[in-house]
């Protein structure tokens, strides 16, 4: 007997980068900050009492979203902290796509973060992606034909992933004046780059069907913690409150989170030091006749010298207890996706590479 | 411009009881725990350390459903970890009720858990709830009822929210049998009755189609980590797990919760101490003049002597820092739910309406 639905029988569930239970291994293969979190944030952890944990939090996590709006000059109202950015990106295909295939979707490119389609199967949506071009920028009729697609909720990821480019300000402006649903900015990873979207909000030309999906488990080195948070207008924000679990973040999250962005020149520091090693593992990649996309991430997307597969390299480096992440999909099978580590990380990566290429 | 979703603009959200921010009142209003949770729980968070907070979380809480599992005598695969309860009756809706308005639904009695029919209206699904018998008993047809209204899935929090009273198992597993879809036992309550539904999961008469919820917002004074969880075949659990967000509990919530099962003799010991104060609290409220519903809860339904209305009573009580839950519905208007609190403050409950009643 099958109780689900069709759509989620046939759901080919996300598949999230390898986690090795044993700690002596060199990840860089989901992304994570290889720096630690702000000491101020395990001390706000630890000071929680019984009775904080006792009782039910904030439901609107009100102390954050005050703090993140100051820190964006924005409104608390146009702030909604979620459960992880995957929580905001629920939520938005929740609320603002069509659940039902025929009518109307959700639209990205392609490639993408490979959450957004399993997202849109499990809401039973339609699900439209417009390639890139051949060096991953974005083509020009993007939003016509997602508006063509019937779409009213679309997803860009920017920085982008896997490529690690980043899209121009103002094409994601005329992206947003011309397309008739909601546009979600996911800036997931927009704490490495030079540049944000936040601009899209702001008076006088605040463009109230944007979306920016913000997270702290990149930039603030908190992926445990699962907090992220979406910037807004104030109409969509309340949208997306209507749709949130009553509670969707713990006291412990919430209190993490806080400590966090008060201490936001301790992660802006780390931040610096991925942008720096980013720099050098990229020089040192091409010495090793890699070809790599110029990166406003924390990862990098490579492709080994034609006499190496990605795939067996991808392997191989596992035998040297370095996890990277390999994609078999189209236009990426011949690519890995690289972590930023640390300084020494980096360099075991490097000296593998040198030693299988 | 409206770019949500229909269902979603007409939504009237779910109300949680309310959070005063001062420390100073006595919460008597949203069926937290009195006593704090095991000091083993706060031990295990304040271990943590930043490289753990720096990575994503184990993305099923593998610790957690191992040893749920073995708590309750069922396999790992049997149990789904949730960002609390609430998280795990979305996921039902998600996985297994309709979308779509016109066909299938999802059905529970009148009252119930307010959250049920909000969390249908914004999966836009057809609600259908079987009022209960006037003394919150469950009619005999409520299994043909559901069906006939073409619902598959059916939510029954047992022990009752807002009664306090508990359904025979026998009454549970006949329901299963008659249904043709998926049954939710909410049992966010259980740890304060005497028995619970697990034996319908077990062979040789497991039931495919029951799925038991349980929380450690009640049981384990944990509402500020949002934990829940899920028990069943392991057909329905692997449905659910599709849906997930896919890191959809943090490891500041897994280690609380794991800590807090490895500790269930502490919190048994709570659960003794609210049943205790909870038949003196009804006798208390019984020589006030009031009617008190039999509990198997950590809260009482009450009627309030007829000279008193209890929304009157209830704003009275605010006048004494008490917080008591008022709903303004149908068969409520006249009674209060009260949460069991700790000795003294059921003692400051009990002055408090010797002078009002």
């Amino acid at each position: 007997m099958q109780y689900e639905r069709d759509n989620i029988h046939r759901l080919e569930p996300y598949v999230p980068g390898e986690q090795p239970e044993t700690g002596d291994v060199i990840k860089l293969n989901t992304n994570e900050n290889p720096y630690p979190p702000a000491p101020a944030v395990l001390e706000a952890v630890r000071d929680l009492t019984g009775d904080a944990l006792r009782r039910y939090p904030p439901p609107r996590a009100g102390r954050f979203r005050k703090l993140a709006a100051k820190l964006h000059n924005l409104a608390p109202e146009q702030v909604i902290a979620t459960n992880g950015g995957d929580e905001l990106l629920r939520l938005a295909i929740t609320v603002f796509a069509s659940p039902n295939r025929g009518v109307g979707g959700v639209g990205s490119t392609e490639p993408t973060y490979s959450l957004y389609p399993v997202l849109a199967s499990i809401h039973d949506s339609n699900y439209y992606a417009v390639p890139l071009n051949d060096d991953f920028t974005l083509p020009g009729d993007f939003a016509p034909r997602l508006a063509e697609a019937d779409c009213n909720l679309a997803f860009l990821v920017n920085p982008h992933a896997p490529s690690g480019r980043l899209f121009p300000l103002e094409q994601l402006r005329a992206i947003a004046g011309e397309f008739p649903g909601v546009l979600v900015i996911d800036e997931a990873y927009v704490n490495f780059a030079h540049t944000d979207a936040l601009d899209l909000l702001r008076p006088p030309n605040a463009m109230k069907n944007v979306l920016i999906l913000r997270t702290l488990s990149k930039g603030y080195s908190l992926a445990g913690i699962r907090f992220g948070y979406g910037l807004g207008d104030a109409s969509l924000i309340a949208a997306l409150d209507k749709a949130r679990d009553s509670y969707n973040t713990s006291i412990l999250s919430q209190t993490a989170a806080v400590a966090a962005l008060e201490n936001v020149e301790y992660a802006a520091a780390n931040w610096q030091k991925v942008i720096t090693e980013r720099s050098r593992l990229t020089d040192a990649l091409q010495q090793l006749g890699c070809f790599v996309y110029p990166s406003h991430t924390n990862f990098l997307l490579v492709i080994p010298p034609t006499t190496t597969s990605a795939r067996t390299l991808y392997e191989s480096l596992k035998k040297f207890s370095i996890f990277v992440r390999y994609f078999d999909q189209d236009r990426l099978r011949d690519k890995l996706r690289i972590t930023i580590g640390t300084e020494s990380q980096n360099n075991a990566l490097i000296q593998a590479l040198a030693e299988l290429l």
